[in-house]
């Protein structure tokens, strides 16, 4: 990564590392759009009245003034979005005239948060979300489509095995009603810290809640439960516990779990720790962990909304999840990962001499016409120059166009040194030449 | 455009004109990159220091503070970019030691301006530059090649005619002091108001600078000439002034000229109007005017810096240009312009009940593997219903699942009406259906 840079927490990427974010936003477009997903870009600022509506990131928002302007001028009331589903709800509400429902969309964006910059923790970082939003009501399939898709999105990631964690919040609160407790939510809270606390500090603290020993025990049990299939619903039965939204709950989670075991390259887990205890959720609840990379948490979270958005007439339930891209790249990127090159071109134009310009423009557009990214040498130097130059940049082939009219061109292959006659309307590189390849800090391409 | 939003001069979208603004961008990425332009992004933020250093500009920056920061806290010195010309000078010496040069790189991202908001001028806006940079010396064959990407990049757009108009800093300045004159810059300062006053006013402001009517005269008649082909330099010689600098402006001119007359769809034009008074260049400068909004002024702007960045050490010259997508997309936004559909499915798989939702799941994983993007009925209406489901996003394909296991698929184009039998696994809609179509403001799909 660039690092002459000055300002902490605002990470920017040397061309083949862009390479590398390039081919995991083109990977996600092209899976959200094959599933219908429109694309949206809200404006970076919102008011501060929308920013600090749940009331507990304010401190995180970075404001807009002009710097010309007065302290309470014209702009005073602006932040920098802090996230894409804030800016999301205000663009249904205010576009609800126009909108389709149920309306799929994907966005790709930078947000700012004012944070103490750490590892995985960015002060500028680039987010994609999938959301699927109803107006008035939203069903359940909807959430087994969510899941699917983000599952195929992350199954084509060139990145270490990514397992994303299902759980369902009417599994907590129905199991949690089930034994009698009054206050799931207060329940549901403590369970969220199984990730750092040990089990017995977690049934200390239900027991601060007010819960019976057994209570507590009961509750731990449930949230220990994982499986990577349906097995999950027979040990759930196994506790002993019923309750209507229990049975909704696992009907449910089973469903998304049935779908999730479908796709190939990602393990789809329900995992009955996953509670994300301070947001609104309401149903289905996904996080997501990086093999060998645990330690940053989840990388891609989200759920049911009942009211994604709201105008006070209407309420637009939603079900989405959130990938943080730059959480997940700039780990493996400060890791070694890269791309095979530095610019587009598959292709370098040699050049004899300066004279030999003009022709040399001419055979770059032949190719750039067949779709291979060309570029023509900077300067008549010596051949093996030119071919350093190719190689600097990770070229891999070098045109040689004919030093008579009527002569042949070549095209050599720099990494093997096989040189070949090639017809400039017809010659292709090998498809895995075209584009730049991502290579895993392991070294495998992609 | 989304019209309930409370900020002005932030624009949003709806997502079928988003689909025209995707088009645009994907079609300038593929023409930079086939040229072996490598992506850049650098960070919104800028430090003051940077962002004012010019000091032209400073009003129009909007300053970040952190919401709960002490006033002038930790974040007090940044500020959003305002162009992506002084993000990327910083970038190239930062990184210097990591880039190779000469580097050509293309840069797609939004940047802001604390502007009153009028039409054309936005307080946040896209920008889409290309610039080409050296390390102590770029030879002037990089002025041809910048201006030959950036009208095959116009060329197909789908906007009304496009004109590129060129001139060279050179020609003017070396016609000034051929004419004895002594402060060329200050003559090219008035001349740049050429397009806003009369002749006549502008040869009164050149009698004030001190020159005498002739000398005037000779530098009106220069400003007035163009051509769309090599013509202007017999034009210019006509006027019976020389100078070396003169003529090695005539030579550059005269070589851009020839490359941009190649590129079909867009005019390339001589027009020594241009000369950008109060920017740094030091030959080639470009303007950008579109056929029936003119008003909009300038929509690509650029040319070659003879340092375009410095380490003290070191410098950097530049060639680049700058388009500004939004000042081009949104008043043919407001004018009409639209895409054939707001979301990108191309087929809606519809359901005879609830119970196929599995079958019909399967159908559009099968056309999605094909790359046909596809989407399933929301729910199990009535089929007249779900075919105005997809009408109303603009689907042209509905797909029937046979109602029994052996049954015949068939798929129905619903502007036509016809509907055949067809095999999920081998039919494809017609090229043009696969994606959505940019619509212009007079109705004609591109």
């Amino acid at each position: 990564m660039s690092r002459g840079g000055k300002l902490s927490g605002f990470p920017e990427y040397l061309p083949a590392e862009r390479n590398v974010e390039l081919a995991v936003l083109d990977h996600l477009r092209r899976v959200f759009e094959l599933h219908g997903f429109a694309n949206v870009e809200t404006r970076a600022v919102e008011t501060i009245e929308q920013l600090t509506r749940k009331g507990e990131i304010d401190k995180e928002v970075y404001v807009l003034r002009r710097l010309q302007a007065a302290e309470d001028g014209a702009d005073a009331g602006m932040g920098l979005h802090f996230d894409l589903t804030v800016p999301f709800a205000r663009y249904v509400v205010e576009n609800a005239g126009k909108l389709v429902f149920p309306f799929r969309r994907y966005q790709i964006q930078k947000v700012w948060r004012g944070e103490r910059p750490q590892q995985g923790r960015f002060r500028e970082f680039t987010q994609a979300d999938i959301d699927i939003v109803g107006e008035g009501t939203l069903p359940f399939h909807f959430d087994v489509e969510v899941a699917r898709v983000m599952a195929e999105a992350l199954s084509g990631l060139p990145v270490p095995e990514l397992t994303l964690q299902v759980s369902n919040r009417k599994v907590l609160e129905g199991f949690y009603l089930g034994l009698g407790l009054t206050d799931p939510t207060a329940v549901m809270q403590v369970i969220d810290k199984l990730d750092k606390l040990p089990g017995e500090r977690i049934v200390e603290l239900l027991l601060e809640l007010g819960l019976e020993e057994p209570q507590a025990r009961q509750c731990l049990a449930l949230a220990e439960i994982r499986s990577a299939d349906t097995s999950f619903v027979e040990r759930v039965r196994g506790l002993g516990v019923e309750h209507p939204m229990l049975d909704e709950g696992l009907d449910e989670l089973a469903a998304v779990l049935g779908a999730g075991a479908e796709v190939e390259g990602v393990t789809v887990m329900a995992d009955l720790r996953i509670a994300r205890g301070l947001d609104y959720y309401t149903g289905t609840v996904f996080e997501t962990r990086m093999a060998g990379y645990e330690s940053l948490g989840s990388i891609c979270s989200g759920g049911r909304y009942d009211e994604l958005a709201g105008d006070g007439k209407r309420t637009y339930p939603g079900v989405g999840i959130s990938l943080g891209v730059s959480r997940l790249l700039a780990p493996l990127l400060a890791d070694g990962m890269t791309s095979t090159r530095s610019v587009p071109s598959a292709v370098l134009v040699a050049l004899a001499d300066e004279d030999a310009r003009a022709a040399g423009d001419a055979v770059a557009q032949r190719l750039r016409a067949r779709g291979i990214p060309t570029e023509v040498a900077a300067s008549a130097q010596k051949f093996g120059k030119q071919i350093r130059y190719a190689e600097r940049r990770g070229i891999p082939f070098v045109w040689f166009p004919p030093a008579e009219p009527d002569g042949e061109h070549t095209v050599k292959d720099i990494r093997s040194g096989d040189q070949e006659p090639a017809d400039p309307d017809a010659w292709t590189p090998p498809a895995t030449d075209l584009r730049p390849q991502v290579v895993t800090p392991e070294g495998d391409r992609t």
